[in-house]
């Protein structure tokens, strides 16, 4: 990776997305409160919106009478620019949603294998159909598509030692280039969180965001100063897989003790097996479904369930502790099962107590939490947007140059 | 904390100290050089290149031959400009350094207490006298000097709960100013590490590094994307209270399992505790001849110190890994014991193969090592001269305003 150098064209295209997140938040705007919002001067502003009109990113809604001197020309991000795509893939579900550009969803697929999709045509033939199936619903076209944004767990740069077999599909993008004919870009979901935060959540009001997805998987989408950290070879986040405890379980990545084996969906039920080897709820698929019913087993009494739910709370409160320790955001936004409310309620008085006992110092004293419903579809549609931004010249924005 | 804007000013600000970087570097350059170094344009350079000659912090060194067409200005970082001092306050020692405004070092004191030095009023007189000590080994005046920089352990922001003694003088900052009647700026060795990388180490070459400090505290400096994160309340970086075991080795923070149990010299000593109960060096004093003495019984053949370094060596490897998970840096810069050339050759291998062997997938693939002998108070000189340009209205860098 280059020096990071902070060249003329760099401002411009940091000053272009600002303006963009700035109209993206406001819905309409003017030159005038875009420059109130984002702090830059309004001949700059100007500039900006010129390029962004010229592209067609940016649309004018016409004279909006003020009430002070000359009327003042209406600006809203163009919605019908285009269309932007995100899918997200796994080797037994697919979700495909359908933005329009200014990100607000107009159609949403699922689909579902019962057998494993493995192989690389199998998985490029699962995304066509997805997509164009998303499309039909948005009674869009694929000529309306400026990108496609596609959501793949686990490391995405090189093979990895323990890859999600989807993932196999980072080999072939070419081959998915030319069977969509579309411009595409792939990334995991920490980093689409973490994008999602920054254009659309919390992001837009907090320069420090960590934003942790719990799943099957666990990781964590950080934002600094105001942009997504990605890291020397894009990797960052892998929070799941820094350590709970040096010696501890054996996790699906290889490594001893890492946070995902203790708070994934099998670190759950592995937490559950140890407190009660013979409960029932220790049998079964490693889905969501065991954790709504672990949760309604604690509800109804069962201690081994009880006892199951605080102590995955205790383990994601230091969790959590170690990413103030590190990074001392001002947020973290909760994702997945833990943003669910029946577990909120039972676990966050014990994780904030322990996220504030555990942060060195009183680094948490004013942390907040949040929970947002977007996921990393919003996010990955928005890095759509951003290389279809960069594709027109506008941005300059440093990503690995494989993705 | 307000959300992050780039301002007009605040990319004023970045670009002019992106040129002094960069001039600092080259030690003498021309305009068209730093334009070549920074990737700003020629234009922007010049005016930069102005306003730091207006306020003296650039020099102009006369007339070069180019080899082709006119000759050109040379321009050096005017190191005469006035003087800097850093002073590293203990509760029981203290360090002053001199530098010129170009940051080159002029001379150091070391002062010893045999008692700890722990009231406000005391610490304020041993930091006058020993900064008053070292302008007069480095003949300089008071009068000289830009701005002072205070190095203090611990976190700075509030009172915190395991607070470091000495840290109190942060509530008498105001004092300490009134009784040097100089700008006075504190920060903790983990930001001055970090900013010391990022003005004169591997952070000119690189735009993502973690800086880890072992002494009788750990922690961490982190560079990303060419910036020293400070998080919300400037406490990033605590990954010495960051997890290697949940309910592990009480640490003197109060938290349980943090990594500087484990790493911090008071840690080593108890690795060797659990090691060989009996041995001779578990008794003594917490400093680095503890460590001197470890390594010397190793070398020896001493098995409990072989395998008390060892097993020091598989928790470093571990917890380093846990930075490359979450950050994903293209360097690690390791100062402190861990540094010095006996560790250095027993440990690397050991801690190396641990940091590939636990980093998620290859992200520690192309992960470097540096051991630079630099250590904070070059840093703390350089945030004192940062925030020298800042009085000048030079730079608008965001630090926490308590600071």
């Amino acid at each position: 990776m280059a020096v990071a150098r902070l060249t003329s064209r760099d401002i411009r295209s940091e000053s272009r997305l600002v303006v963009m997140r700035a109209l993206l938040a406001a819905g309409d705007s003017t030159r005038n409160e875009l420059a109130d919002a984002t702090g830059l001067s309004l001949a700059t502003v100007s500039t900006i919106v010129q390029d962004l009109l010229k592209y067609g990113i940016v649309a004018e809604t016409g004279l909006l009478a003020g009430t002070v001197g000359r009327p003042s020309t209406g600006l809203r991000v163009n919605a019908d620019r285009g269309r932007v795509v995100g899918v997200y893939v796994e080797d037994r579900y697919l979700e495909a949603t359908v933005f329009d550009a200014a990100l607000g969803e107009l159609a949403t697929i699922e689909a579902v294998s019962d057998e494993p999709v493995q192989e690389a045509d199998d998985v490029i033939d699962w995304i066509v159909r997805g997509l164009d199936a998303a499309l039909e619903r948005a009674q869009a076209k694929r000529d309306d598509v400026l990108g496609v944004g596609i959501l793949l767990p686990g490391g995405m740069q090189r093979p990895v030692k323990a890859e999600p077999v989807a993932s196999a599909i980072w080999l072939h993008l070419d081959r998915l280039r030319d069977r969509l004919d579309l411009p595409v870009v792939i990334d995991n979901p920490l980093k689409a969180i973490a994008t999602a935060e920054l254009w659309l959540g919390a992001g837009r009001r907090f320069a420090n965001v960590v934003a942790v997805s719990l799943g099957f998987g666990v990781g964590a989408g950080i934002v600094q100063d105001g942009a997504v950290v990605r890291g020397a070879t894009n990797s960052a986040g892998e929070w799941g897989h820094s350590l709970l405890a040096f010696e501890g379980r054996r996790c699906q990545c290889g490594r001893r003790g890492c946070v995902e084996a203790y708070l994934g969906v099998r670190g759950v039920r592995q937490t559950l097996a140890e407190t009660d080897p013979g409960h029932p709820l220790t049998e079964g698929p490693d889905t969501f479904g065991f954790l709504e019913a672990l949760v309604d087993a604690a509800e109804a009494g069962d201690a081994a369930a009880i006892a199951t739910v605080e102590r995955t709370a205790e383990f994601l409160g230091a969790a959590l502790a170690d990413l103030v320790a590190v990074l001392n955001p001002e947020v973290i936004a909760v994702t997945g099962w833990a943003s669910a409310p029946v577990f909120h309620e039972r676990m966050m008085p014990i994780i904030r107590r322990r996220v504030l006992a555990d942060s060195p110092g009183d680094a948490a004293a004013d942390l907040a939490f949040e929970f947002p419903t977007r996921c990393g579809m919003d996010g990955i549609a928005a890095i759509a947007l951003e290389r279809y931004m960069r594709d027109l010249g506008l941005v300059t924005t440093r990503v690995i140059p494989a993705l």
